[in-house]
């Protein structure tokens, strides 16, 4: 049987850590292949610390340092990294990095796509890379592109949680329960040596989702959810069952 | 190993045929029991076939047909029936009716609840029908009411597809494979002898919904979709897999 | 040929007037039949100045004023007025008011029907109203309710212009232009002594309006609009041209 | 007196005939000129049956192919087609083509437009197409575009019906009576050999419209309707009259 | 000068201290106030561990310990606490309890209001107690309402964050920094025993809310915020200045 | 202390003035620095009463009358103006662009930034004008942009108010009190000699929106409000007290 695969489309290089950490080192531990495409470093916006060394900082030293960073959360997470380098504050996608994204589908075949909420003011960055992670999956699926390639499926979208949700519009229509693989996140989000502030921050994220997923099957049921990540899934699910 | 059971609230005594008659034959032929509560009997606003049989029709023997017509549906999905009786055009719900539907909630113990849209400008019987199919399910949680009695869990809540979907604002997140039990479905449409009109247009809503499932799993997807249900899921999935 | 008519369902006496004297005034000459129900005077909540007139003032006084600066209105509109005296602040209806707006409904026959926007934080009577308004055309269109009447067809229904529209997510769909019946409206208006700082206020939507119709038939065009009425219509038309 | 025309704008060749056939054959049997616009071939995205008559297939053999179905249906509807040319999955629409679109605005002067739904996450050709149309629209208003030309007005604009409306968030609150041209849009339907299987779809989609339409004149109502389509008007009407 | 004051409408007897416990402190801090109004104990519906002490406990039993820890955290915030002992699972606020609450709107004169978020999924209780909130502030400002009290101006009317936020569709639009009165409030909280499991869970929410109101004032303001509470205002500000 | 100030970004060269006139005056009199940003001059769609001159007038004529109005308008307010001259129907905005006006945010450092309605349908210049405000103030906040520079911190971001406001999903949850300035708008507002027709529109405006802030502040408050500007908060607001 062909190994299963999840593609994360992250806008900036630490997204996927603090935002899909969990579902990554689940579904690896399940035995999906899982392959993370960067869009950019943050080099620009995200690395405040780093700039904060002196005057000696240089844009390449920043992105060294990002990449160095995500490829060690990548690596204890168990994802495949790609770095497309588009650049950050402001991020742009042309034509051109948007047909590579495609190829990245038909190689990957994904079971299911994560990127970033499709509306977020204090980003522009993240609805983009959204954007761009579903106009690829379309283009992947059309028979006219490159045919002869194998074209891929419908893969379920997910929007991973921002930073505020209410404010852009995000809505947790799926949890997923990441306790047995908590400790995995928390290691690869402590790879993050320029975002310390947020370790805390996101911890409790992860606590706040698990109450609220432990509610959400009722506080009789028998499984315990310490830790929990929220995804809003924009497609729709064909089942066989409902309960 | 307990049986597994669903429950399907019903403003008027067919609604639960042509919105939700393929889930219950489904599950059912899965080992599901299956509840249906009819609130009303639609003898007023959805029966107009009756009353233009003459001048000597009455409430009662309008009635009496309709619950003639939902009992013979309900033998062939597998459903066993409760009648509120409360009327319709305008439904209206008493705290005493809505107590005994959490009576309903605690006995049958459902693994998932089906009701209208919550919204429907055409008839507002069907959004109060939801809403009370929602109130009783938070009661039936609460350990204060009436104390010993085993509460239940946190049952999903779909609303089935309305007439008009668009104006009432109902979004189908979630498609039911209904192929194999159609044909039962089917059965239980035409013993609606009073909506001789409807038979066909929710067979082409059947085939249309079975059109757009086969396309959310993806053209190149082997199964095979014929007919499908839609279902607007109101309540977070939680999940340990996300594909 | 028969008649036409329209309805208006006005929470408070005076409100058809502001919101809906144009179209009355304009309809009226075109030759229908205007009904309008008052389901409340307005006497607690929309009658400050009389109210301010000292301790001597009394509920049945402040009715009778409301009654009588309505039925001026009316009469120069060219609207029959019937009040149900529901009281307001808050309005409640029964479901025996409910059911004589039905009988109105069913005798009116009306060729559409105007009432307030389905939100209005500021005034919580607005959207009871128009709640009733859509309950009651839902019931008379039912052949069990008192079979052997001639049921009412679909008229198209309307919300008419709130105080402070956007609040109240009222979208005008529709522009009425009643340049030609304006100084009827103006008549009308100044019937309501006791609101005359709405004089103006109402004066001046009509004139924004107005250019805003203008504007969107196209500034080249021939006709000339000074005065219009925003309408939000709330059902689907049913057209043979879409120009 | 001029005679009357109307504007399509269409993302691929055969959009127009699936979703709008109905509305340009009824028009130009009353007289109206109708021309369509389509900015792309569907070639690489909506060709899936021309790409698997195998490796001989090229790009331009299935851009030649699309155009000739395409003239064969706009001959049988009556329509003019231009062909823009621009590529899709994904279209791109330069500033020279968006000025060309213009340039047919103030040609055509049409008295309506019809274009996509706003939102489509299963083709993001589509909401470009409809947003190109409504720019282009907005630069044939103003004066200083080509100064001396005749500007246009204020064309209604309307999204014609997307393939999974719910989730386009298209809200149909137009329906056009297609009756009495149903063959000529069939036929002109039965021209799209490559997408066979939409012919019963597109069938379904105006009988589910069909009879909608007949339930919002009302079921009394005399008139007939055996095929309608949905629009969803975007922009206010301004009226004389609210019946 | 007139005392300032303020009002919070509590649909339980806790709902005050998790939601509104900064706000409550920090006002009555400087100088406010402060009144709460409960409107059931929350005797059925939240008091989970007082029923699982086993078949002696009443109902009366649970109420009492409700008031009395609803006391205590009323105290150690600085409140007036009124019960009006509606029931709860389902609440229900008849037109006497309606006029109550407008009698606490003369009495207190706010200078704005605190209650829930106008929808909740998980809790139908809440939504009413805003709906009383806001249809009680506007009988309190109608002149004919017990004409010669004083009536009540434009308090604005917040809604407090509620267990789910993003299923609520509850946009913080305003954040309270309560860092200064933390302490309190958590004390206060500590006053609920029998829900010792949110204990932690509101800590966070309160972090949370403090990162977040930290960055809208911009990372290198010098305000430090540690702790803050999410508000949804939900009437329009007047300014002098937009800053 | 430092100079407070506020940016004002303009899609054309006049939108300044009838939509945010009243508070550039009311804040300079308070001392506030403020800056405009004109994108373009509005001289191909904003300028009909020119282009109608005749023959002889060319877009530089056009355009350099623009300047005039803008400047002299600005003068009385006491603005100072920026002409970025990017073209208008359609306005475009480079890169280039948009780090030009990153950097008068860097020069400016607002206190707040006042733009256009996130939506428009008549004008898609103006939504465009506001995402680049928004995008710019993203970038003015990147440690990462322009290393050493002060970056900004997070100035609130207002929407002013659009030509047909319902339609623009916009808003007004902010209303500015600008009676005290209002004769120095109404000044500024008749340098706009083209466009004569739109000055006692936007008087109007500002008198119904100085009626609405009266409301909301109560009708009983002692302050007088004659004439008021509505302001669409995007941002949410972070306070040390909720009155």
């Amino acid at each position: 049987m062909t190994e299963k695969s999840m593609l994360v489309v992250s806008a900036h290089s630490a997204d996927f850590v603090w935002r899909a950490g969990g579902a990554i080192a689940l579904h690896k531990k399940n035995g999906y292949r899982v392959k993370v495409v960067c869009l950019s470093f943050g080099e620009r916006g995200e690395s405040a610390k780093l700039w904060r060394k002196g005057p000696d900082m240089t844009i390449e030293k920043v992105k060294a340092a990002r990449r160095e960073e995500a490829l060690a959360a990548a690596e204890i997470l168990g994802a495949e990294c790609e770095f497309f380098d588009l650049g950050d504050y402001p991020l742009r996608v042309s034509d051109e990095a948007l047909l590579r994204l495609v190829d990245v589908y038909r190689d990957v075949q994904p079971a299911f796509v994560l990127s970033h909420s499709q509306k977020d003011p204090y980003n522009f960055d993240h609805p983009l890379a959204m954007h761009v992670a579903q106009e690829a999956r379309i283009i992947a699926q059309a028979e006219g592109h490159n045919p002869g390639q194998k074209i891929v499926g419908a893969p379920p979208v997910y929007a991973f949680e921002p930073h505020q949700t209410e404010q852009c519009e995000w809505i947790p229509n799926t949890f997923l329960d990441i306790t047995e693989v908590w400790d995995v996140k928390r290691r690869a989000i402590e790879c993050m040596a320029g975002q310390e502030h947020l370790w805390e921050y996101y911890t409790r994220v992860a606590q706040q989702r698990g109450v609220q997923a432990k509610r959400n099957i009722g506080i009789a049921a028998k499984r315990d959810i310490q830790y929990a990540e929220g995804y809003m899934r924009l497609t729709p699910a064909v089942v066989g069952d409902l309960s």
